[in-house]
């Protein structure tokens, strides 16, 4: 599987002009190699020219670690280095001076910078070369996303057990993050519970204020299954009976999180999907509620490509995956979001997520 | 406090040339603000002109969290934007265009690369700029990294009742994590047991490897204490009695670190102090087995400037922190470290762990 995915990123470097893609540490090596190296200032590259057999730089301390990746087991040439040599000659050793060369997206300035110095060009993005490849899932990686999909729904089945009034938002979360790790994930990566006034705070994560009756509470939580990829699923939950204002409001969410999965289909594109959820709040006069993108795409990172947004012109193949997350903030005093990951099919799309999508009432 | 910060970084980034800094997330912007932002694909970033106030950019998602540090407190020009706006250009309002502008080192390439193309010039980076402040230490810091060196040493203390015969490494972790956080820290930032031939992989972290009776074991644990100052203290532990081969081995490796200790003094250059633990390795025949630097500077970061390494001539300051941490490696068979944090005083340096030094048999 890595070998062929390094002969296809090697194609598409080709095909988009791109001498070498160098690939540091995060989702694009680990996508590549299996390797989930996060060494930062020490530099672990892999370099994939667009002809000719890929190598890894890696210091001589994380050898051990990168041969247990792929990277061992398909024999790449490794070109390891202690504190004082010069890994970026390592990396470059073999690439023209000039060439086009590729960069993932997480390599920091510290690499980055004494790269284009000693290449003597300024690196481009590799996300657009690789997003390509990784935007896809194949199967198992489709299944990996079910598999995720299932283990946090079961944790939203049980948030009568957590989200209690009298309870802080900390107490309720640190439940979640415990059922996280028992229904499956290998890490709680993130945990939202935003109760009454910090519900409007679409980011707001966790804080010590005490969930009272008639609080309206955005549960948005998620982490990696083996071998690495993510759930990320929202639901919004009345603790007492909701005002009948507030359920109404909230009922029109749950037709634009509807419209916006039914517009999913191959050859759409991410604007439209974006432009389906949008148009129903608008047309309720919430569109000034509604205040970021409606998703982002998934896979062995929470946010990737696809992004759901206006203006994105990507059109959609099956295989991809991605959020569908329409929200509503009426700042100081309560907000709404809900999520699922929907996986494109050849006809429409597959919600890995299939928790009631309404106001729960605990 | 943060205003003083941002005075200086202005002064020094003046001083150098530079006509503003631009930070990202990560320690830099901790340092300067208090922010302890993590955005990835939305750009967040304070820009520090060589003269005139800052500004930050934040997406408007993260607006809130922003305000609550320092950026709040001292009313700093807040430019937020949403999904589909361009944060580079908003970055860069206010800046010539060409400019020289150095970027904080964990600035990733998605958004430097966007970033230099708007400027029309290639960044350089602001860690020689920002580490000058950042690698001496005020009393507060000095003091944090104190409470820091005595929590991890009550861990250390503690080994006996972790590190038995029987478990397997993964199980000491677990432990080691909790009794982490019990005493005093705000998370396990990592836990290292190598026991028998795992020790001799530096960076092995922990694996299901069973100890047993004669196990040599390397515990390399830290994390943060308020408000983010970091611990990082290494032991060697013998399971059951060494062979006398082994413990005289572990006796040379206690006269290096000792030695590089006893060389830490304002003026020395850092090259001296690796040289200083190299020598006695060299001269016993272990010179081979040392493969990685002495140490690592550590603040806000487990890892930063100043770096003990061969060949650098970074000159030591009074209030600069960091570790003395030896080792020496026998591939698949053992190895030992001993790591201290150590800050530079007038005359020479205190460490921040006190913890017995030699092989300690549990």
């Amino acid at each position: 599987m890595y070998a062929d995915r390094l002969a296809r990123a090697a194609a598409v470097a080709g095909e988009a002009q791109v001498e070498a893609l160098i690939i540091g540490p995060g989702p694009d090596l680990e996508y590549l190699t299996g390797s989930t190296a996060s060494t930062f200032e020490r530099l672990t590259a892999l370099v994939v020219p667009a002809s000719g057999p890929p190598w890894v730089v890696v210091p001589r301390l994380e050898l051990a670690a990168l041969r247990a990746s792929a990277v061992g087991d398909l024999g790449i040439d490794t070109r390891d280095w202690v504190d004082g040599e010069d890994p970026y000659s390592l990396a470059l050793d073999g690439i023209a001076a000039g060439a086009v060369v590729a960069v993932s997206d997480a390599l920091p300035a510290l690499h980055l910078i004494p790269l284009a110095d000693r290449l003597g060009s300024a690196p481009i993005l590799a996300t657009p070369v690789l997003s390509r490849l990784r935007m896809i899932k194949d199967p198992a990686e489709i299944d990996a996303l079910r598999r995720a999909g299932a283990a946090i729904d079961r944790v939203h089945a049980r948030m009568g057990e957590f989200l209690i009034a009298g309870r802080t938002e900390r107490q309720v979360a640190d439940d979640i993050t415990a059922a996280i790790i028992a229904e499956g994930h290998t890490e709680a990566a993130f945990v939202i519970v935003g109760s009454g006034p910090n519900g409007a705070d679409p980011h707001h994560e966790v804080s010590d204020r005490v969930i009272s009756s008639g609080d309206i509470v955005v549960i948005d939580i998620g982490g990696p299954v083996a071998p690495g990829y993510n759930s990320d699923s929202t639901r919004t939950y009345a603790v007492g009976a909701p005002s009948a204002d507030i359920a109404s409001q909230v009922a029109i969410l749950e037709r634009a999180q509807q419209a916006a999965v039914d517009a999913v289909r191959p050859g759409a594109r991410a604007h439209d999907v974006d432009a389906a959820a949008r148009d129903v709040l608008v047309d309720a006069g919430l569109g000034e509620q509604f205040i970021h993108r409606t998703g982002h795409g998934i896979g062995l990172s929470v946010h990737e490509e696809p992004y759901i947004v206006a203006g994105s012109d990507v059109t959609l193949e099956a295989g991809m995956a991605f959020s569908i997350e329409p929200g509503i903030y009426f700042g100081g005093r309560w907000g709404a979001r809900i999520e699922d990951i929907v996986v494109v099919t050849d006809d429409g799309c597959e919600p890995v997520n299939t928790r009631p999508h309404g106001l729960t009432t605990l």
